[in-house]
């Protein structure tokens, strides 16, 4: 809209009798305004007002933690690339199986409930302001019934959220910068950013290409993309995300026990990420839940944004159970419960309504639906690497296909299928050092773009 | 749903080859897993598994921070005070003029886009998956002219977020810990819990009830509710809210350009929250950045949760300017936007939608409908507690009426109110040792209950 229509608008003053005085425009004013400065006494530095050209710059000091990240979030900058891409070759038609944003239209039984709430908040009956920063009570509920039915995980341990992303920040302000953490290598780099950006690591350190102070275990096709949790030192939080992003492999029952087992040890706290759980083919566990005494020494966040499409929607969940305790005995989740409290004001109730119908039998069946297409998809993208000799990990149990280039550096070969095939794909190494030499083709995509990649990968690597 | 509908389903593997082995019920193999859990060599403590009722604890040190902060986030506490007086008077109409939570129904112009939104989600050509996580380019595109035209501030000075309570956390997690703050005293309590939770204040201080380190802008009726900046010390960051929660005073022009001045000459940064700005009526500045070179020194946070409604729907905005430096010249705005890539994913699509809406010219009419309606409830408070002879603040810019009640503690008043009329307030200590001796009352209510709440505040203080 034209901000002149705003700024020629007032409000009429017969329209009620307080509006007499209500001039809605916002700035009107401020082009004509031209007060004096007023010196105040007690100012420790004295600047001269000069015209906003030249730079002024503040005393604040620049967050040290911050500075230490060493470039753009991953998944911007694949995009970043992308953009100058399309820039370079205006007229290709790229495809994107990077950053793993889904493609495929939501199930209407989900969509018509959104708008349905939509509508609603309209109505007097159907309006609604503020929520419970934890989420609505129906879909708390829902989730600890569909997810963790007989895992002794109830409603109130639940915390509904605008994705998991979003609450692996908020538990690291949880955490504070005074912990340690372990990271799979290579992995979900969420992890190891907010634990940069909160101040629990040293410096990155080039030659090794890692920061100070994070354990990074090691998941490398030889040990089966599990941890050997002999050689990995003790961390007050270890961050497990199966089925893995990137690697796309996922642990088992026995390897998910001696897991808990290391952490009940160590007294340590898994943050276990499941967002993939619902793309297991094998038979693993779902949820850290299912292993026997997790609850002592673990939370779970997951996601509807790949299983609904919800990427873009904006829904995701936690699981912190009472039973998990500070080393002081204090409950954490009542300290999540304080940042969620504070920080946050609860997920949009639209996006509330649409979980809650995801959670349906119908929305149930149409998730499946939907994930079963990205799974053959997986299968499609599997099926070309393997026909071209490439070692393919991942894509049974996760939408994301594994491949190595052995000796190769994975932006070096993210750079060569872009220029090459248009295709876009996310460079292994930013996930961590242990992703060098592999790239993650994710499976997202309409068919038709996923045949079209894999007919042009079968032309670069045949 | 019933979790059993979810456990019995499992995909017919004649719908697609892919899902022979995809079974997606989640934790049906749960119950009857007893593996023995391994020993793992290097733990460097054995503790026993055991039935889970015994208490195990973490070795994981609670966040001394978190621990600093005294009771629970005001709001939630008022509506846990309001929940115990339910129980106690089951059939009292209790009246929330509370937490400032929106009451009034989302125009239809604004939630009909919404819902189109939702239904276009399930449409090839509607789907979008993740987007900027800096907010959707016409939207950015929308914010800067309507509320910022012709101030210089360009529409990727835009963060769009899911609101501006989140907004002042991911700002706080940009400062780190090793900066200073000051507050107006009484101020929204976000900014000093969250200043508490990144570690930048002392502990709290019972005898004077203040945190350690923050310094308090003391507002009272005395200097007009503007801080006297003569006897200010210098902080990193100035939090500043105009028109005011919870006193509902707005500052002047000139005030506005002693502010900029006094964080110009002190390298300050201003957090300047404008969430109210639309129910100014007197003739000041709806934004900080009316003031010359105030995008040297100033940021600026607000919502659409007051103007649209849409406490539940989160949509918010916080502006950074290009200008704003950090002592190191590096610019706030980078890494406020590293936080919001790494730490947010955006605010949902369909909220966002609706914030367009809301800048549309029917929207804007539309939103001056409901904000009108608001301060005619604001005037009847402002009456009432006149008419019986109170001391009143606030009203005339904000939709927050801020009575005195000398000599007497806020939470007794709450108390005495809650109990004799089942109206909550919000008590004034609850923003900050300034706020003692007053009361919040919200004009965010429907009519009726606005009108009913007054009868029985004449009844109880005529």
């Amino acid at each position: 809209m034209s901000s002149s229509s705003l700024l020629q608008t007032s409000i009429s003053s017969s329209s009620s009798a307080f509006f007499a005085n209500h001039n809605l425009t916002f700035n009107s004013r401020a082009r004509s305004v031209s007060l004096p400065a007023k010196h105040v006494g007690i100012c420790k530095c004295v600047a001269t007002p000069q015209a906003e050209k030249t730079e002024y710059k503040t005393q604040v000091s620049r967050n040290a933690n911050i500075a230490k990240l060493q470039a753009g979030y991953l998944f911007p900058e694949v995009a970043r690339r992308r953009a100058a891409h399309l820039k370079k070759y205006p007229d290709a038609q790229v495809i994107s199986l990077g950053i793993g944003d889904t493609t495929e239209p939501i199930p209407e039984v989900i969509t018509s409930v959104m708008a349905k709430r939509a509508h609603a908040l309209s109505t007097l009956e159907g309006y609604s302001g503020y929520g419970p920063e934890q989420g609505e009570k129906p879909l708390r509920a829902a989730i600890a019934s569909a997810f963790y039915d007989n895992l002794g995980i109830e409603e109130d341990d639940i915390f509904v959220s605008d994705g998991a992303k979003c609450d692996i920040s908020r538990l690291q302000v949880v955490f504070g910068s005074n912990v340690t953490i372990a990271v799979q290598d290579p992995s979900y780099p969420a992890y190891v950013d907010s634990s940069v950006i909160m101040g629990q690591t040293g410096q990155y350190q080039k030659d090794v290409e890692k920061f100070g102070n994070i354990e990074y275990m090691r998941c490398t096709p030889e040990n089966g993309f599990f941890p050997d949790l002999h050689t990995v030192s003790r961390t007050d939080i270890i961050f497990f995300c199966s089925p893995n992003n990137p690697t796309g492999s996922a642990a088992t029952r026995e390897q998910l026990t001696q897991l808990v087992q290391f952490a009940k040890d160590n007294g340590s706290i898994i943050v276990y990420d499941s967002a993939y759980a619902l793309y297991m083919s094998d038979d693993n566990p779902r949820s850290i839940f299912e292993i026997p005494g997790a609850k002592e020494v673990a939370l779970e966040t997951s996601s509807f944004s790949k299983y609904a499409g919800f990427t873009g929607v904006r829904l995701g969940w936690t699981v912190v159970p009472k039973q998990l305790l500070f080393s002081d005995g204090f409950p954490v989740a009542k300290d999540f419960n304080r940042i969620v409290s504070t920080c946050f004001n609860g997920a949009s109730n639209i996006s509330q309504a649409g979980g809650l119908a995801c959670l349906s039998p119908e929305g149930l069946k149409a998730m499946r639906e939907v994930i079963g297409f990205y799974k053959e998809n997986t299968e499609i993208i599997v099926e070309t690497f393997e026909s071209l000799g490439f070692k393919v990990y991942g894509g049974k149990n996760a939408p994301y296909v594994w491949v190595h280039f052995p000796g190769r550096s994975s932006w070096d070969v993210f750079s060569e299928i872009l220029e090459k095939t248009h295709v876009v794909t996310t460079p292994g190494s930013g996930f961590g050092f242990g992703g060098e030499g592999f790239v993650r083709v994710s499976a997202f995509g309409h068919r038709s773009n996923v045949l079209e990649a894999c007919k042009r990968f079968k032309q670069l690597y045949k």
